[in-house]
């Protein structure tokens, strides 16, 4: 018995209209045995970076094949191109809009198709829900094991950042590094873009000096655990994805910080030592 | 090896309370071998004409034996009765409430039962949450192979018209329709209930004269495509369900036009010369 | 063929990021022939309470050998323990901070287990993310036939009473009983404590004389249904848990009340004839 096949399904429709539910069923007629899973239909609306950032943090704790299917598109039914993009690990499904840079600019080897093979859409093709008529038909049939040459040519000319998204951090004077806002997550966690490639001190749980700046505000203690902050308090941590977050123990750093996607965001350190353990989880988030 | 069997679920309990998830755990403890697939659990609560549309526009695109349980259900413990629907395709398990209205309106050939064998039901049965108790375990007997009649008598009186449900679009006076909205999308997308066959010029998509009135607001550009309007313009369109919408590129048309579901829409149209096209996507929306 | 494993997944990680998505990546990685069911990601953040009264009103609609995970863990990166908890019919993998506690106590036979067997979790183990790296894969592992022993030893000491979770109901003077609201649903329905082992009367659906007081508001009317209600009339009723519920027909009774989790709540009764009927529910209920 051959194994089922996984599909994921990330999109900005919200879960109010039955728009992820209809994907589904195109998914489910091509090929019933199959495993689809939501990673947020919550993106924010139209919001491509905010779908780059979901797909980025979710899609390598899958199993190898998994297919990812994400809809983000508000160039809908205008010229914008739907693509297929293969790792030696996984297939992507989505608009040619910036929605796969974060991944793309992660992965080694990516080879990037523009779809053109008509016959795997569904017909009629709709000017409004690609979705359903373009990206769902094409991972239903990706996973019925149509290899990706079928759909389309390899091409080199897709868009390779998502609208909106921060510069790479950079070192700046005075030993910090400036980045910024990422995304602000459900529990009010503030997540900048600032990785331990950027900031490799952070593997210290307790830099001799350590100082972060957004919006104002400055952040002066490093934990390990959101529970390590005093009630109330805002505290920096890497979080789950490898990124420095700023949090709030029980309550919003973004609120308290008044913080928003896109603000820049300083990280001052001094009196560097180089790192002093957790080495597993360094060399793990450095992939 | 049988195939699995599908079964769609569309409530209005949210996905705050458990309640959906229970439904599924009696499914699966009578049928294991089933692919649950949710369409909405945000229908408006108790608004059974919402939830009549979400079915409306999502179950044809299911494979052929899907059943399609609906429990938006204001009624639950009432006198009114639980309901088997099959349509060649497909079966529905729904409350006798008008659910199944829009749905039984567009399809030929619908047999509709009153279900009365409480061999099928959970024992005790609770007077509040028949999802539970009534509309979930039938819809696991059916995919384990029970036939319709099994269950219950054919009726003939059941409610033919949700509560709210606008009247069918009519042609008025100076060329005109007169239609109604029948949803706000996650988008702020506002649908009517004004589809091709009621006013076919929109194939066109330069119609010589268009007019759209809402709310005392006028829209007079058909676009093909949401991306189609200039940034902020309200524009119409021909939504994937084949309904004429109203749509804000990057906005809310909703906010915009101050729409609401119910309020009535006119369209107004002039030297109509016939369609030119798009041909493929009038003959499957006319469907 | 090998059954399918049930997997229920409860969190209040929300819909928006992709944590619950990463978690199910997580789990059928390990094991692909699984059924994963939501039953809520919208448990209040960080409310353990309300995650233990989610998992209490759902686990038992499960068939056998179902696995209950539940992450509602604002103690995550602490010195607080993962837990795995047998009963006769069930697993539950769960923080050791009072989640499983209404569970435990309804249950007669229950085994709970420091889970330390850490060659299941994920490496590196994050401080942040123990959803991903060791509950999941500890679901995930169960799933798979390793025994419960297999992940640690028995402990008596685990957290008996979830933060905030109301003491029991108790009788006071003049006939009365003192419960708590222990939920608002998605209704606006007040969920009380109060079950038929407290007030055994309200199996009976007029008692000759019944009132509830909430907040300075008193209720008379005990229904059995939630249509039972005139509109905009505030009722009580047992609700599908078997918990005594305020409602009101087609609006919210917590906004006409004023209601708030943790309220206290007062029955009082006279003229008890003892029960009258309903006695499958009744006994049901009182399981």
């Amino acid at each position: 018995m051959p194994k089922r096949a996984i599909v994921t399904v990330t999109t900005d429709f919200g879960l109010r209209d039955p728009f992820v539910g209809i994907m589904k069923g195109v998914i489910l007629g091509l090929n019933p045995e199959i495993d689809l899973v939501d990673l947020s239909h919550q993106v924010t609306p139209h919001d491509i970076l905010d779908g780059a950032f979901t797909l980025f943090e979710s899609y390598r704790f899958f199993p190898p094949d998994t297919i990812h299917l994400v809809v983000v598109d508000p160039g809908v039914g205008s010229e914008r191109r739907p693509l297929l993009a293969s790792t030696p690990k996984y297939t992507f499904v989505a608009p040619d809009n910036g929605v796969l840079a974060m991944m793309i600019e992660r992965e080694e080897a990516v080879e990037v198709r523009h779809v053109t093979a008509d016959q795997y859409f569904l017909k009629p093709l709709s000017n409004t829900f690609h979705g359903r008529d373009v990206f769902a038909p094409v991972a239903g049939w990706l996973s019925r094991g149509i290899a990706p040459d079928k759909f389309g040519e390899v091409i080199t000319d897709y868009v390779r950042t998502a609208p909106g998204q921060p510069p790479r951090p950079a070192r700046i004077a005075d030993n910090g590094v400036r980045g910024a806002v990422l995304k602000i997550d459900n529990f009010g966690n503030v997540i900048t873009n600032l990785t331990l490639v950027d900031v490799p001190e952070l593997v210290r749980e307790e830099p001799s000096s350590f100082r972060v700046v957004v919006n104002g505000h400055e952040i002066t203690r490093l934990v390990s655990a959101y529970a390590g902050g005093g009630p109330g308090e805002t505290v920096a941590i890497v979080g789950s994805a490898g990124f420095l977050e700023l949090a709030n123990n029980l309550g919003s750093a973004a609120g308290s910080l008044g913080a928003s996607t896109g603000m820049e965001v300083f990280v001052y350190l001094s009196g560097l030592k180089g790192s002093s353990g957790h080495l597993d989880q360094r060399s793990a988030l450095l992939q």
